[in-house]
């Protein structure tokens, strides 16, 4: 057994100034002011690890990983974690520095999207149907947000999200923009591009005003069961739908 | 005001009984011997209220509907509610009889779908998409589960939910099956028909290889973004992007 040279990698402790600065980064302002979030669980972890993002301190209860780890007891990472269960470890990242958008390939726009569960499925969806570019309105929910890197699963290292005046960005932009409302024209008969913006909206009000008065085109997921019933789509599930019907045509067989 | 003649209907009180019961319904032991199930809410229960459903129960801190109720005080309502921020009102509904499922048309299977969340966003686009038949087998999580009820919306008072032996319920039905792979065959390029039965397995595993054994067609959303990522789709949201695939073709413009 040979722990002596590795010894260095353990000596690292858990102090109050780390206690400090994990408990800050549950909130917005902090993670901005630090450019950190956090990331818990080994396979998330390890995604992040594989990925462009830059690792700013790990925390662990055994060595896991091949980097550097402040080693903690079962207890210690209970107290950083905002889990309830935490998972072995908790790692600090980087945020990543943000790359230009590509406007010539689908990009995705989120307009007042709130629920960290449907933003983390949304970023899982872009990353399945090839989107780098994912922008927001800067009310959509932050998606360096605990919950939202939980249920981005690692896709968020794969994704480039934006947060920019929506209305502005569209005004401006050069291909089509596409807004999903429950009175658009019918999805599955349109002549979808290969570029464009498709923009989804609240999960309670849709698309705001402001973003309305600038899309190009406005698209429904049409609706086949009893006209009775007033229910919606969820955002996410309409963001698949959508992102297959753009997608489908330009399939390797 | 004319409160007398009306008397009756808010002289009922909530007794232990009641909230033995109650209690007891968020077992699905108690809810198939009793053969009810709880709905929370002013929106989910006016939506059972205008289905098909049979009311057994209602309990509420006001009148809001124009049925019997037992009137019950805000802390006798958090006593009996699941929520933590119970919402006005609480009501026992009676299962419905199971109607014979309609081989003929569109059917959705499920193969050990565990969570409430995806078997709630499931019975949801099964409405909207206009099936009408679910199936699971017995290790899907039930479909009165007050977290699936709750996922729903009311979408649940539209969708016919048997569950059965999944595998000899496929292997006697005389339509297609197609079963949701990582490796089956591109879903975009495929014939798809009218009629048929779309299965989905557990969030973890799959289909099981008892239900493989018996699946005419092997079927796969493909995936655009790059291979390193071995992320697969989560279940609820393949469910979506197939029922949108069957359906598109038949559309009404």
């Amino acid at each position: 057994m040979h722990f002596t040279h590795n010894k260095s990698k353990y000596i690292l402790m858990l102090t109050k100034s780390h206690i400090k600065l994990i408990a800050s980064l549950s909130q917005k302002k902090f993670r901005t002011q630090h450019q950190l979030f956090i990331v818990e669980g080994l396979k998330g972890i390890k995604e992040f690890l594989n990925s462009s993002f830059e690792l700013h301190q790990l925390f662990s209860v055994e060595n896991v990983f091949n980097v550097e780890a402040i080693l903690v007891s079962n207890q210690e990472l209970k107290k950083i974690s905002s889990l309830k269960t935490p998972n072995t470890a908790l790692a600090i990242f980087k945020m990543p520095k943000l790359k230009p958008i590509n406007e010539n390939v689908l990009v995705v726009a989120l307009d007042n999207v709130r629920d960290p569960g449907n933003l983390g499925t949304i970023i899982r969806l872009c990353d399945w149907f090839g989107i780098k570019d994912l922008v927001c309105n800067s009310a959509t929910v932050d998606c360096y947000n605990p919950k939202v890197v939980q249920a981005t699963m690692g896709s968020l290292s794969r994704v480039n999200i934006s947060y920019l005046d929506l209305p502005q960005f569209l005004k401006e932009i050069k291909v089509e923009t596409f807004g999903t409302f429950m009175n658009g024209k019918n999805i599955y008969i349109q002549n979808l591009p290969k570029q464009g913006v498709i923009i989804l909206g609240n999960e309670a009000n849709g698309i705001s005003e402001s973003v309305e008065a600038v899309i190009d085109k406005r698209i429904s997921i049409p609706r086949f069961g009893d006209t009775q019933a007033t229910e919606s789509l969820n955002v996410a599930t309409a963001t698949a739908i959508a992102l297959s019907e753009f997608k489908r045509g330009f399939t390797e067989m």
